[in-house]
């Protein structure tokens, strides 16, 4: 078993973490450090002795004497340049949103349906903390073995409990504090996720297209069974941080999806 | 010391439990059950009698019959509906994006600096989890006062070291994993920033006007002990959740500021 | 007849000519020059006479002394300080894609359906110049004589031809180049519009919801006869100008509308 | 002298006029119809003999047997598709703002400081009309010469007076409508463009970075002679048009500069 991103082994580069080695923006890599190995880029070689031993945070000096910044990987980096996807992915702009509004943080008790490569099981394992728990369920076997492939590079594998299973048949936990779903049609398993979820918890859907939003809003009215939908778009921008040239980036990311929000009222 | 928000008595109304009391959108009341009270709105009387010992997410009536809901407050609710404020706060859309890019979560040991109201102090207390600390400093000491109450409502205080000291002259902690930063001259802070973080440690700094933004690139820049500045902002809208007439409400909030991330480096 | 908006009299102010006072970003006055006649304002009184005869841009005091200026008013200035609404309007941000998307421009002739308070007719009326013409169509007669009157006030009266009817029973022009649609149920007078339109000539319109937008895509789809269907949305937001604290303004307009474009095919 | 864009020969497929043949959302193509000549594509051939005489808006085949359409070209598929551009472009999103907020419209006299590519200049002589004037002025040769082709090609080289000048040195126009500037610098022509705007008349300023806004605010601020210094920044974002799943393309431009706007004073 891995360390947990970012929460052990924080002074000091051992074998076996994760580093970050920041040349420069559009040249991060996060890698995990073995005797041995060495790390490429266009800018020149690192190897990985090198920079055992070192506090994080070190400057260090590839094969061809630029200099680079040795970091303790935060969960960010580790998604960004870790982390290994075969779907499309929730954004961090929408995980801070999900987690400020769902009421998700330590302790938490999570289901999440559409698990994909994992990415968003990584952050709701991080958030829930060591007394918390996500159960996670997939209809994809191969979807499932890479999401649990990427939380062992988490480290973070003993928060999850990984289901195969088709939510729209059923959900086998009860009073959870919270159901992220991410899957095309989340009408279809509500009624297990009413049944599923705490007096007052959170129900929390991604959906890229208005259609899903529209027939969401609607399941949700008919269904009668959840107060307070709320309906959330996220848009973030980058800016370019040079002190002379102050701006956001020309090109970015202005759609991901919607995040719905509602809450379970006894029926 | 009061119950930690959305964490205990998850189940069923209690004296002296935080309830919210939804009607609908524009009525929403976050309150302390306390036998004997009562809880008014336009729409009608709430005797807080009648609610103890139901289960959370229970349908109740006002006096005049109409329909409402008792829901166990999340965060969320008690930041918008219970909260005392007397300054300008950060919005849950830049929290979101703080904890994600700065990397805070549980067991986090954060700096606050310009705690106001204690808004973001509580956002950080909640997040840090019971393993976390938060050390917050003001220089303002009715400020600092009415944060105590505030996190005192929260159930949160015991997460929190607060200190009535302006860190433009000594920040005490050393090696803490996040600096958060709201202040008019966040540049005055620097070195002492530098200082208390960790290796690879991150600070984050909120500003509402561009001009601070341009400064504190500048002065990040010049200083050479922090690698990977970015700098964010957010954008959030919510939509009005009709299932016929589903739309971006009309006016909103389009502005709170930006947010100004950087990692320690070694120097 | 009275002058065309900013297109006569542009020197000197007579008498009457519309002029804008402006005394600061929060005061801003459109009215109409008439000797003896006073301004009035919680920052002091003008008096028309001291004005007369005075170049555009001029300064002037109120009677308290307070400096302000007088402007020739632009069109913007006369919808936002002169012109009387009843419904709501489209906003300035959706008239520049809609001329742009549109290709709306000197020598156009437009239909329009849905005149409201004729915010957009003016605006349509104005960009069409003295060779184009606009053909405004409205089901309330109320509306229309408003319209007729904030048409009058700009100038511009001559350029359209107001008709009190359903677009949706039938459009008496052929071969127009644009049609802009403002209505509620923009699919139910699409047969007529693809009728009244040249080859390539261009669809508009506006819808607040993304009920109507999914619908209007699907009609369009199904009817056949447009193509290159494209759908907008635009934000603005407007900075406080202050150099030393640039930033956009706290609250503002978030959603007005969806803007979609379509081109006539030959069918 | 080529014909003016979507201003003539609107009925019917001539020799010699441009026309856009639109295959799908990514494959649109404008060019100028020559007998003999033949338009390729990754779908197929068309032969230019082929569409001679067609009714604009029309059906065709190419030669795999995929269906496309013949369309008369507006101003925007003129600018994206047959405009050739060797400068970054400000965007037609921005261009509506200008329009609008600067009061530029048919009749209007303008003068444009910084022309590059002429693509803005090609907006400005469309919407000026017959009766308007456009004075272009340029410091480079080489890009003057590129102008001067693309708006021949637009057929609107009639309404544009070229200038091979530094305006920094001088603007030779006087009582102009609007002054429309896009250099690195425009606070240093400052003077000149005072000089040369009638009372009232409109300064237009565009802007990638904030320092630049900040330093022109700041320079207006001190100047005294421009009221009305408002600043905006357009945002907008294409939907992709399918009935059953309307969203927002994935990504964009998210920044393409700032737009600040200022009246004359007399002083």
């Amino acid at each position: 078993m891995e360390e947990k991103i970012g929460q052990c082994c924080v002074d000091i580069v051992c074998e076996g973490c994760l580093v970050l080695l920041f040349i420069d923006r559009r040249r991060k890599f996060v890698f995990r450090v073995r005797k041995g190995d060495v790390q490429g880029s266009d800018k020149g070689i690192l190897r990985h002795d090198d920079i055992i031993g070192l506090p994080y945070g070190s400057k260090v000096r590839l094969s061809t004497g630029i200099e680079a910044i040795i970091h303790k990987p935060m969960l960010v980096d580790f998604l960004d340049h870790f982390f290994v996807r075969k779907t499309q992915v929730i954004y961090p702009k929408d995980h801070g949103l999900m987690l400020v509004y769902g009421g998700i943080g330590p302790g938490s008790r999570v289901v999440e349906i559409g698990v994909g490569s994992g990415f968003t099981t990584t952050v709701l394992a991080w958030i829930v903390g060591s007394e918390g728990k996500v159960y996670a369920y997939e209809v994809r076997e191969d979807l499932l073995e890479l999401a649990k492939r990427n939380l062992e590079s988490a480290g973070l594998l003993d928060r999850v409990i990984f289901k195969l299973r088709d939510a729209r048949e059923g959900i086998d936990e009860t009073d959870v504090d919270a159901i992220v779903v991410d899957m095309p049609d989340p009408w279809n398993t509500l009624n297990h996720v009413h049944r599923a979820l705490r007096g007052s918890g959170s129900l929390i859907v991604f959906m890229p297209s208005v259609n899903q939003v529209v027939r969401m809003v609607t399941a949700l009215t008919l269904h009668g069974g959840f107060s307070d939908i709320r309906v959330f778009e996220a848009l973030v921008r980058e800016y370019q941080a040079l002190p002379d040239a102050l701006r956001p980036y020309t090109t970015g990311v202005v759609h991901t999806g919607y995040l719905l929000f509602a809450r379970k009222v006894q029926v």
